[in-house]
């Protein structure tokens, strides 16, 4: 293991103007950390929206994705934290549908589209967003399959004393290796319960979606296996486009899986490899977190020079001024990698 | 002079999930640091639109105010980085016609209102925002009002080597102590200059706005206190509804003055006590620099008991869920002060 303190700034006129401190750890389906950035990598984080792949590990394996026909595309939307784009929202109104269920069984809330034209698109209609635009409505949607299949009253699915809320957070513990008790929760931009683990313990569960056997019993590994095969299949679900996430999963040729989450947090699977890694920018920032997951892919060998060139050049780390003059670059304060 | 480091937490089920280290400083109309928080109060830092009420002086001193009749609340709109509510807007829009410009002449750009609804009103109407609704529009509009007072070229007024933007560079010498060759200069969100200065620069700008008797010549003293009239006088006008530097001012009784700067940033003005504060947020987190601004001020003496409830009160330090459950709270990690 090596620990390498990384910084990613927002350089303006060369001067670094604000300062994101990084944390990186890349794991082991064994839980060893192999490669680190940055203060601890076993700090507490809550890795909010980049745990959703292991949210959704209950629909497969309780058999509810088979019972209900769940596609590809519908488990990406699972997993996803989607722009809301009619290619998202449709296609969640039609599995709600098909499950039974409406847009009001859902306890998300509405958000307006992260996609500004999907918002505009909205007002100019004098209409509201509807959850269903909320950024979490597959995952939603994916827990009210459970429900259904299972029995469980869908009223009140998203509360932490709901059954299905205990089983995630039974499945959380026992893919990251982190105990129970050893988890703080509180309540998500969704509503639903949002527990902190280690970041380590994320890259962990990570990296056994993408090394599952021997780790997890058959029917989860099998539930791991066909998620990343949702997961790679559909990268404009997972996010969509205009954003780092789905831009740099295409990217690697979808090598790499990434699940952003709030507050500065991936996620990123790399099933060639059988590693995961978790990242977190200590202030929050989604730029720099941005950033840093391009760091990590290239430092784990998984981005060639040509695709690196156009990584390092996505608009995301660029700040040009409302006229469209350059302004301000985000990159690590000594350098992008080689 | 103390030094204190003072962080700004996200809080999430009372566990910490993402940090701002603050750097603040107050000085006098001497330049002498009397308190400072953080790494540097020397540290060099972009003001962004802390510098307003900077960039505002030469529309007073050149004389250019009183030839074309700008009143209080124009000048507040100067200083401004408004929220695009009609008020604004409406105010900007005559100011330009009566100096005999237009929309167009505007080279700040245009973006979405701040203020969401205006956003709303506009998309409704299938319009497009314009450069009036740029947050910064007001200022411009006072630029455009020195050229024509001086008879210099109104195209091109925002670039660096245009003879306003070199008395505003010097504006800033004067003003914050900073050799000009000391300030390194990029491109702000509205295309003009961004000059970078010590923090404790910005803080002696601020303390020689609240007290200008002997340090800044005659014409440029008055035209200090008339502004800060003016910024006391419409606290409404130089940021907006629903914002902190506004509902901060006006709890404070309009005895403080703030101005916010992207990425992190405030300047403080109070004329009471001859001191004026500076603060940035090392990752630019405007919320972090709302809640250090809160703590200057109750440090200072400045805010009451029953005032200083109210203002840790404030919606900006909360975090909700898309339903309404709370969710998270900024506040310094080691509490609010007494």
């Amino acid at each position: 293991m090596t620990a390498t303190a990384r910084t990613i700034t927002l350089f303006r006129a060369d001067v670094p103007e604000s300062r994101h401190p990084m944390m990186g750890v890349v794991c082991d389906a064994a839980g060893t950390v192999v490669r680190a950035w940055g203060a601890d990598p076993h700090a507490m984080v809550f890795p909010r929206s980049a745990l959703k792949p292991l949210q959704a590990l209950p629909l497969v394996e309780s058999g509810a994705a088979d019972a209900f026909a769940v596609s590809d595309a519908e488990l990406a939307l699972a997993c996803a934290s989607h722009n809301g784009l009619p290619m998202h929202v449709e296609r969640v109104a039609a599995w709600l549908d098909r499950i039974g269920c409406t847009v009001d069984d859902l306890e998300c809330g509405a958000h307006d589209p992260y996609d500004a034209g999907a918002t505009r698109t909205i007002y100019e209609h004098h209409d509201k967003p509807s959850a269903l635009h909320n950024n979490c409505s597959g995952k939603h949607t994916g827990m009210l399959t459970v429900c259904r299949h299972l029995g469980l009253p869908t009223k009140g699915y998203s509360d932490a004393h709901h059954p299905l809320q205990q089983r995630i957070l039974t499945t959380y513990a026992e893919t990251s290796g982190t105990p129970e008790a050893a988890m703080p929760v509180g309540i998500d931009g969704c509503s639903l319960p949002a527990a902190a683990m280690p970041l380590s313990g994320l890259a962990t569960a990570m990296a056994r979606f993408a090394d599952p056997d021997g780790r997890f019993a058959p029917a989860r590994a099998e539930a791991a296996r066909r998620l990343c095969r949702a997961w790679a299949a559909h990268p404009e679900l997972v996010a969509g486009p205009n954003t780092f996430n789905t831009d740099a999963m295409v990217l690697s040729g979808n090598r790499v899986l990434l699940k952003r989450g709030a507050q500065g947090v991936y996620g990123g699977c790399v099933p060639e490899k059988g590693l995961g890694f978790a990242i977190k920018a200590e202030s929050g920032n989604s730029v720099a977190a941005d950033a840093m997951t391009a760091v990590v892919m290239r430092e784990l060998g998984l981005v060639d020079d040509e695709v690196w060139k156009k990584m390092v050049d996505l608009p995301y780390f660029r700040e040009t001024s409302w006229r469209g003059l350059p302004a301000g670059t985000y990159r690590p304060e000594d350098g992008w990698p080689a």
